[in-house]
């Protein structure tokens, strides 16, 4: 039973087959082969208009290059406090985007509100040349708490982030798992909602180690190919990528592996509310929180059962943890079973 | 025939399995797995003493994290004026480094001089504060003009620049290429000649997407997790980089496919000996360079070859290319037949 | 009457007298001169050890340099949220820092509490290499809010931060005023309290632009020189930079500077509490802070007194500011005349 | 007799005249004060056109920023390669530009030719995103040999350079010098052929500590007040460099004083001359070139004339410098007599 991350599970047999299946003879280096320009097309297609897309090996990168590249380097990203690229990317963007600085603000569920915004914005945009500019506002989709921003929220963020002259970067390291849980389309979650840039996960939905980076308005684009290039993040078998990207979209695969995770998580939800424990946020994704006292996380854990324990610092104004308790974060994947789920209620329902 | 560059060729068949062997059950991300243990130890057998290895996908990014790594910001790094270092990665060691400073050198054969060295290091160590200090000294190995470093001429290189202070970097992007046509180890070229840290490369010679960066001194990697990491280089699902480069060193797989490449060139220099074509430098790796008169060119490249044409001014001085004529690099790899040079042959000779 | 910041007053015209005196002879540049020789050796006098001074023309820059000296680019700075290094430097120490990430806290009478210091350390040196480490402590002395950190305060602090690997930075731009106050010398308030770097200020205090930066261990300065250097901030007539640093220490000028400041701060403060107005925070250095209803506020911008509204959100918890109010902060300086503080009072009384 | 450098000299009496006169009153800070607002509209009527004007104190400064300003981090400077940026800053645009690339190619009298341009924007114009791409032009005026560009030389670069799309940045260190020669304005000097941004130097002219960046295309200054204040460049005392460069400009002062230090350079080449010492470039503002034969060194010397020897792979292809002789750089300036340069020349005769 893992459930410490989207990123322990290997792969799925069709991400290994892509890769034996783009191992055929010579072809050029550094983007310029088929695999990469069918996967491009394939990007305008999913999207329903020209985007101009980047591909790289972690998402780390592609946050980082995405925020630098929408970002001067005096501005300021707007951000949750719990985001990934604040808290878990050792200064990633910082450091790609010459110093610029991440602001997180608190939220609800793991999301930025409208008003938060506002107040960010509002006090980021004062004080010219005094202080850091809010320049981009980051939303993270799935969040970090599991939730989910609905088209309207994210029309809404992008409104207010627009008029005030930002740009909005989308992390969607888990971008299949929100958009599989809606009824959406990838559009309708990003440009068409108003987002410029999108880190697009693949390696936490099945891929070995792909990440696209996919801009809107490919104008916006300019001089990412040096960016991405002098940042280290150009592959020279550039096919390889591109095929795993090609089999994660071919056939909604990567719907289909997120709407298997988030069920996941759902029946884990379930097993939890069965067994008493409620959690901590709604389950919207493919991660369950819960506070688990500790005599059963002794007990999960002796059995094997590995998740991580998050900061109390997390949880929402008001809950607190009790003594002797751990908040536990529990990741689905496309890789979970349910006889996994099933084993992990009855180790907690032992008691 | 592609003879365009050694990253043209996807992978054997090898680097397939060793993905398929890796790709079992859940595992710890981010290098807390065993491949990547493994490698460690590997590594550590490999050179003959304890090492810090760090993986990444690109040689950009190991060339650049390294060099960063060993160079303040107001360092120079001494290098050979043609090394990738200082014409391909489109600046990726000045950005992870702050903005340091690369400092090109002319030099025989792709090689830097000790004579050159010394120049250089005098040259940039006075006139503190004002100017740039040298700080590190960078070798390609083998050279982008396809030739070798001896161990005796890196030792001289290295006793010098450590002498003035300064580390010294080898990238060994080519670094099997190097060795096996050698009677050496991969101690003798590197820490025992004084190297301090190592590119080494296994993408050209066969892996999908794997660098390593090898420090022989470990003390010197201190903080390079976080080096690594906020430069978007750290992969979740690393075993399966990991996994690569077991594949690669394995039963001394990379100095056999190295060693196949090498003797490719060198049938393809006897070739162009026989047309009285001449090689502009000695081949000792698996790069040929030769001028293809105007009509040979054509034809090569009316048949389907495939190979770059270099600058002029990368000609030794002296040597001039004629009108209407090429400067051709031809690049060999692990998946160059016999039968791709003779075509190759044959289309020059048929004049 | 001009309570905006201890900026808007000029110089004394001692302040003008060193650079007349300065001002004769061909002199070399870049600080190989006679001023800036005495000038060192009075800062080893002042601060009763072997120091490295360097002097530069902006406290921004003293801060960010100074910072950036100590912080690796993975690093973090904990300081207070209100510290000018977080809210007045647009991202300097962030881009001199090669990202650093400056975690502001808050904290009583703008003051970093121990509790808080242990707690940002234990937060900040946990998930190598995923999460920025922390680096520095920056103390700001005195504070933003005109609160000073007293001997013992600043020892346990650095105590608490050597003991995590941390070095100390205290932005001293009212260096003068804290030290003026307090029965103490210098050293007791940096180095003998553990404080390893100090932006001493002397611009707010009566220079034209002159702050130095003061390395308590000359070892951990080396290369500040290129730092410097490089950062566009050594001054080519160098000699009138130190000449203005050595008229403010001279006969100990800057304290009774700081010390008229600071007294009239206190003069401010009584006429405030004579018109029933509490300032906000403990009157300590040269700062006073209070709430004015709109009615005085308008009166007093109406009759040409200047000083600004700072953000509600800097008042300490539980204090809320009445709507029609303003949060106005009073600046004092060696300029600042008794006149002025009962123009001012009589100004707020004659409701 | 001290020829070491244009910054040796103090300042002329009016410089300091200018800030007694400043010193008056409380002024806003950070440039929000009438003396910047008059220098502002001082250096519209100077250029003729509007333009943006940011000071700051160091010449390195005012380079680096307005570098950084016109550059993206993944582009090229191409420069002379004796220039002030290349072989004096550290490294200072690197810094500032986030790594950009400084490439530095010789040239006849310390200038660059068209032809050397347009090789250079050929050569870095090619193989995105592999190689850093040409996105500037930096030419000193006057060169550090001394030498001038005229107007149709500087269109003609210009042109060349704006049709490639680079910008093209003048480092006027010594602009007066250069202006103050020829027989045209300082709009012909600049934007009229076809400059974008200028460091506008008085500092060397006669100032105490101030530069000027000048934007021609107000436009292309956006966020530049940002860069500047992160930059550390940004004084709070703002009153006191503007009147500097107020007294500077005041009556044609800065031109006087550089035709005054231009003539003095005549006249000790005219002396050398006499002494049969030819001059190595033309002496064209106020640098002046020549190789002493040891003895004539060790006189001067011993008189204790100050001059610095420069490294003799500056000299003009073809041109040897003798064994025991010296390459010998004297710079006059505004505080030049006649009387030094007869008595070094008396000193050089005496032989």
């Amino acid at each position: 039973v893992n459930f410490a991350s989207d990123n322990t599970a290997g792969v799925p047999p069709e991400m290994i087959q892509a890769l034996i299946d783009a191992n055929h003879g010579f072809v050029l280096g550094y983007g310029n082969d088929d695999w990469t320009r069918r996967l491009d097309d394939r990007m305008n297609a999913l999207f329903g208009r020209d985007v101009a897309t980047f591909l790289v090996p972690t998402g780390t990168a592609a946050n980082a290059l995405a925020l630098a590249h929408i970002t001067p380097p005096w501005g300021g990203v707007i951000c949750h406090q719990s985001a990934h690229i604040m808290t878990d990317e050792c200064g990633a963007p910082e450091f790609f985007g010459g110093g610029i600085k991440l602001i997180g603000f608190p939220g609800d569920d793991g999301k930025l509100s409208l008003a938060t915004l506002k107040q960010a914005i509002s006090q980021y945009s004062a004080r010219r040349p005094h202080q850091v500019n809010a320049a981009a506002l980051s939303l993270t989709q799935a969040s970090e708490s599991g939730t989910i921003y609905r088209p309207a929220e994210i029309a809404a963020l992008c409104e207010t982030a627009h008029a005030a002259g930002l740009k909005v970067h989308m992390d969607g390291a888990r971008f299949g798992n929100a958009l599989s849980r809606l009824n959406a389309s990838a559009a309708d979650l990003t440009w068409k909602a108003g987002v410029d840039v999108l880190s697009f996960g693949a390696t936490k939905g099945g891929a070995m180690a792909a990440e696209a980076i996919v801009f809107f308005d490919p104008k916006l684009a300019e001089w990412m190919p040096e960016r991405r290039k002098r940042g280290g993040q150009l592959l020279s078998k550039h096919r390889f990528i591109a095929a795993q990207f090609e089999a994660y979209l071919e056939q909604d695969r990567w719907l289909a592996w997120a709407r298997h995770a988030n069920q996941m998580a759902d029946r884990l939800a379930r097993r939890l509310g069965e067994a008493g424990i409620e959690v901590v946020w709604p389950v919207e994704a493919n991660l369950v929180f819960a506070i688990f006292p500790k005599e059963i996380d002794a007990r999960l854990k002796a059995a094997g059962a590995a998740y991580y324990a998050r900061r109390p610092s997390m949880l929402p104004p008001g809950v607190k943890l009790p003594a002797e308790a751990v908040l536990a974060r529990m990741v689905t994947s496309f890789a979970t079973t349910p006889e996994e789920i099933e084993r992990f209620g009855d180790l907690i329902q032992k008691r």
